[in-house]
């Protein structure tokens, strides 16, 4: 308070004194806001370091995983604005996942021993790396709860493949990439047989196992091969995070675990609970692997199938110098290698400390065959104090670590003090704290992953937000805390609420490295990234019903949709057809989205510009069924609709047509024409403003102008179908495309205006 | 960019001299920021009235629609962070919500024709009313797509009901509430048969019709009761929005249309487009119904049933003075009373003007039985110029009206021209217009439906955001953007992507007027706000398996789930059972929320504070099911596990017990009862500060010190447990139980923590 009250009489001064007159920060305005609203100082500059004004760009996007929302969450940095879910695991109406046929495929890969499984509990996400750089291609994420792991193209923001583990039965630890993402690593938590049948837990010691999996990564199809990758058994450990070795340490990863006890609770017996014995050691197991020796194993033929996947046998693991072990603090949670590829850093959750490993050490150690001991499954074991650079002392509960553009500086979540530790890992000791709200789980530093991390900002993960936000009842939001990190101390600067999911870990980019598209190619299949089977130009629109042999009826539909119309506007179909419905989106503006829903048949599409999306369904019961574009695409979007008939079986249409609703004459005519010549005016008025600038310096501007010329010619072709009309005193239909013609000129000003908008509020130039 | 330089150079020059050192401020660190960021004064100004320091309040909580994502979103004025996304018409895994056996019940109310549907297309959400004032106890949303509306208690943020119009076909018009939430009012909007049979096309004007419905909300219950609801038949004029009347027009509520042509489109057979024939006339219809008659009517038993619903027949509605027309500027959307409930203002999207209608003369033509004829229905038409107040042209497509603080103030939405005019609807005055970006659907003021709008801000809700944000895709976020509207002129203060939806409106309340729990009652079934009948109490855990006399098998869990185990951890059943498992979650704590996943059986539930949720599934496969908790919910989360056990059919378990991982001796009890009275001293430092200072002073504290409390006691019954056991030298159990009593520690020194960081950075005061 004292500062603030500093600032403001400070501001006051400065309002009366001649050399600060004028200004909107030094005439009261600002000091009038910091005391309506409580402001400190401090405050204020937080907020001029994360406000973002209209159209601003962020300097980083943030991947976040979902949690049990089994989606991924997009956002900016330093804005902490929220930009997209993506649908991942969970199907999502506003993107049609698991809506469209499409979609509903790549779901279908994820089904578990048969089963539709309609959520993921997400937790670990990976950007695609080249030479141990993130290069914003492709983002892995896993499923813990159901073994799985998806695909997403970063250049569309969309799901494209699920892969499900063939021998886990849980992974929290993935994913992970190889410095040039030849392998995707996951790892197994709760120890569970490989095969599917039933083992008794009185068998847990012999039969379950835990592992870890290399997915192989084809970057050219974007795609994950499961043919090509492969598990490396491991005991029945619960195996936690993994890391991938870079640099000097390339060709090795490390995976930490706990409950290397290998405790099996019962509380409704009388056993002590899960907790108990899972943390009863003083240290669980670092796994370090030799994945470049493995996949010479595997190629070698010397992996065995087990449900159709390959897995490395355990014992081949350890004699053949894949698979070690050292002892960790324990209930670690994370372990990170550094940018050089050098040293790994694991903290354990019920330790205080940090341990540096060495990997020249442990290679030393390897090299020499200097061993404490093998595990009872006869994994070597390397001994603690042979592989270590430095333990430090950090705080209460220290959990995952991030690497900053500074030599020898790192960022560890303390889980139970509720702070950050800022810590010199060269030299061992420990620089800085800051306090969080609160429990702090992952954190993520800027491209803090990569071989050169960025620095600047850190993220604190909260995993309780408690009071930090109004009240939305018992289920909170999540609290992601942005922090300065480019001076010397750390500065908290904003608290994100995250409104669903539960966000366990993040990666942030360096934004200029996406390089999203805005629009498919025509007639797009997003999922299959290919041309569409279904794809349909305009006016080649049709709808077709087939029979087979067995009396089984399809009504299958290739349709379009643009501003502000469906074709067909009219579907029949007779009951206990399937229908099948494609339909391509003609637009090749940005952000000009339709979308397709109909009444009781759980139907939605979301069908971005030169998209091709499908629905299947079958129209089980009679009767009429509206649909309609679900995307405020135009002035006439409510009108954008349409009716699916379900006649009778056999039923024939009467004779008569269509009953007019309203009688048109010339005169209505004439009336349209005249207010078509009035728009033109105003048209070409906008369209004078537009050229006499230099509007071809704003590429946003080109895009509306074109799409501008689009809608100007879809314009002249409803002029000539009402001039057609009126020669043939058809005023009916004169007075209709007359209007219809009308309402192109409506969506050519809309866009001309828009941009005359931009070209104003962004200094275009008058030329000549 | 000359503003800029002129703060800069200002604030340069203030830091050099005298009066101004020593203030972050001015010291040249806002001025470093601007610089870098390149700010203007304006962004900082906006930067201050927006930013929300850690642990602050948002003055207004906003509930918005979320489209076709089916959900509500909702977030804070002015931060402009989104707090949550409330499931409603979408199953949602985070919340539960479609997987918990008890959400599922409420999704299941919503089937249409005995169809799931699992989305919604959510449009208008309205608070619920007392005396025309949001009292924030419910909110109500509509489903376009489906004619369905969902209650939502703002007691929890849980969707409680779902209801389906019983006759309508697709549903854009609500939810609308009378000033005292008597009735929820929905509108049709593409005509349909009421009947659900096949009806042609060639029978439009017949057979086909719109309709206004009016479902009766029972507050007591928290419910709408569908038996005392009734829709008052409309011609096939696509109904739109409406609105209740208040004060002098309480009773009453109006209602407009668009496509009063009856056209039936048809392009794919040679006709002109829906948007052509639905957009010819100049003017189409606003619905006057007087309500209150119509009550009267459906309670003397004029309404007939139409697929279990009550209709009021259109000839009725038109013949007893319930239904009256007047013409309305083309292609409207949106009918908006003002606050003392004298006018209504209505624009549309397709001509320049807003209409200001008095009810006063609208009701004074109804009293004079002044009509200028009746529609093709029998319908009385009130002449247009007899039932105005003004008309004012505002600009190209206004679209939807709200109201301000200031008398006669009302801001209109104009989305061809993509900006808000501020104008006076007595004197028929513009006063302001402010760009927006891009394309604006509705727009929302604080309170602005109320009868005491309250001002301050206003969003803008834009459909289209294009080049706003950092791209993410195709598919773009959309722009919420909010205004300041406190001064004469209307200033943009903030844009906010919507990351996931196409929100068309929203409304805003104060935030003080909302008082959520942050836990449920013991045992509470959430969705049918009573106690559950599967509500278990710790030590009352159970596990049953009966079959039933044809051999079908049900294994039966009473369950409970607190830091950091589930009881029971392991589940027995055979292959084919029915497995029901009912949660109850222990914790009183804020935010401690449990879930729970289980392996390959699409089984995620989420149970906050108190609630009690279920789950049903069958183990049709043999096999091993790990589960554990979603929820990172303490430092032993990880290890809050279990698993399912499908064993064959009729298996006997073998004897023998279970394979100890590891054996405990004497030396590691007694090593971990050292670390326990180590711990407790750090626990009794922490209690002592606490309890030196004026904890009792802060809610939140005091809530933390009775959770640390009762972890202590469950500290106390591990010990007592561990020392029994180390009595009978039972070692393996001596130290396992020891470790549990330390685990109680962790988690009550986690508690303490924050607590005591918590008073440290609240100002909390020494205390004798």
């Amino acid at each position: 308070m004292r500062t603030a009250r500093k600032t403001l009489s400070l501001l006051t001064g400065l309002a009366l004194g001649a050399s600060c007159a004028g200004s909107a920060l030094a005439d009261g305005q600002l000091d009038k806001v910091m005391k309506d609203r409580g402001l400190t100082e401090k405050d204020v500059l937080a907020a001029a370091k994360t406000y973002t004004p209209t159209g601003g760009r962020d300097e980083y996007i943030v991947f976040s995983s979902g949690g049990q929302s089994g989606q991924i969450i997009v956002y900016g940095i330093p804005s902490m604005r929220i930009l997209k879910y993506v649908a991942v695991f969970t199907p999502e109406p506003w993107q049609g996942y698991g809506f469209d046929d499409e979609s509903k495929a790549v779901l279908d890969q994820g089904k578990v021993r048969g089963k539709d499984i309609l959520y993921g509990d997400t937790h670990h996400p990976a950007i695609s790396e080249t030479d141990g750089e993130y290069d914003g291609q492709f983002l892995f994420i896993n499923d813990k709860a159901n073994p799985r792991v998806a695909v997403i193209d970063l250049h569309d923001f969309e799901t494209k493949q699920i892969v499900v583990n063939p021998v886990y039965k849980s992974q929290h630890g993935g994913a992970f990439v190889t410095p040039n993402t030849e392998y995707v690593i996951t790892a197994a938590q709760y120890a569970a047989p490989f095969e599917n049948g039933f083992v008794p837990l009185e068998e847990f010691n012999d039969k379950y196992r835990g592992g870890v999996t290399y997915w192989k990564f084809n970057r050219e199809k974007g795609r994950i091969e499961p043919e090509n990758s492969f598990t490396v058994e491991a005991p029945p450990y619960s195996q936690d995070l993994s890391d991938a070795g870079k640099g000097p340490s390339d060709g090795w990863s490390f995976t930490n675990s706990f409950c290397s006890e290998r405790y099996v609770g019962g509380i409704e017996r009388g056993r002590p609970p899960f907790e108990a014995g899972c943390s009863a050691k003083d240290t669980d197991f670092l796994h370090v692997i030799n994945w470049r020796k493995a996949e010479e194993l595997f190629k070698a033929g010397k992996t065995v199938k087990i449900n159709g996947g390959n897995v490395l046998p355990l014992d081949v693991a350890a004699k053949e110098g894949v698979l070690f072990l050292i002892p960790e603090v324990k209930s670690p949670h994370g372990v990170d290698v550094s940018p050089d590829g050098k040293y790994m850093i694991v903290s354990g959750k019920l330790d205080t400390h940090a341990t540096v490993y060495s990997f020249e050490k442990i290679q030393a150690a390897i090299k020499a065959g200097k061993f404490e001991g093998k595990d009872p499954y006869g994994v070597p074991i390397i001994n603690f104090q042979d592989s270590i650079h430095k333990q430090v002392e950090l705080g209460l509960g220290p959990l995952h670590t991030q690497y900053d553009s500074k030599e020898c500086i790192v960022y560890t979540s303390l889980y139970v003090d509720s702070m950050v530790a800022k810590w010199n890992y060269c030299e061992g000791k420990v620089l800085d704290k800051i306090s969080i709200h609160y429990n702090i789980g992952h954190l993520m530093a800027m491209e803090g992953d990569s071989r050169s991390p960025d620095g600047k900002y850190l993220v604190s993960l909260n995993k309780l937000a408690i009071d930090r936000f109004n009240p939305v009842g018992p289920l909170h939001p999540q609290n992601h805390q942005l922090i300065d990190i480019s001076g010397d101390k750390m500065e908290l600067l904003y608290d994100m609420p995250l409104p669903l999911g539960e966000p366990h870990y993040a990666v942030a980019i360096k934004a200029d490295k996406l390089k999203p598209e805005v629009r498919y190619k025509s007639g797009w299949n997003s999922r299959e990234d290919k041309v569409s089977e279904f794809k349909t130009r305009a006016g080649r629109e049709k709808t077709e019903r087939n029979c087979d042999a067995s009396g089984n009826c399809t009504t299958e539909v290739w349709g379009t949709v643009i501003r502000s119309h469906i074709t067909p506007e009219i579907i029949e179909a007779q009951v206990g057809d399937t229908v099948k419905i494609h339909l391509t989106n003609l637009e090749r503006a940005e952000d000009e989205v339709h979308g397709f829903a109909m009444y009781g048949q759980n139907v939605q599409l979301s069908i971005e510009p030169g998209k091709t999306s499908s629905t299947t369904f079958v129209a089980d019961q009679e009767g009429v069924f509206p649909y309609y574009c679900t995307e405020f695409c135009s002035a006439l979007h409510l009108e954008m609709q349409g009716y699916l008939l379900v006649q009778p079986k056999g039923y024939q249409a009467k004779a008569g047509g269509m009953q007019e609703g309203v009688a048109y004459t010339q005169a209505d005519y004439d009336k349209q024409v005249k207010t078509n010549v009035d728009t033109q005016a105003v048209i070409d008025q906008v369209v004078a403003y537009i050229t006499s600038h230099n509007y071809q310096d704003f590429p946003t501007v080109v895009g509306l102008v074109e799409d501008a010329t689009d809608q100007l010619g879809f314009a002249k072709g409803a002029k000539e179908k009402a001039e057609a009309a009126a020669a043939k005193q058809d005023w009916q239909n004169a007075m209709l495309w007359a209007n219809q013609w009308w309402q192109y000129q409506v969506k050519t000003a809309d866009l001309g205006l828009r941009a005359k908008t931009f070209l104003e509020q962004n200094g275009a130039k008058k030329i000549k």
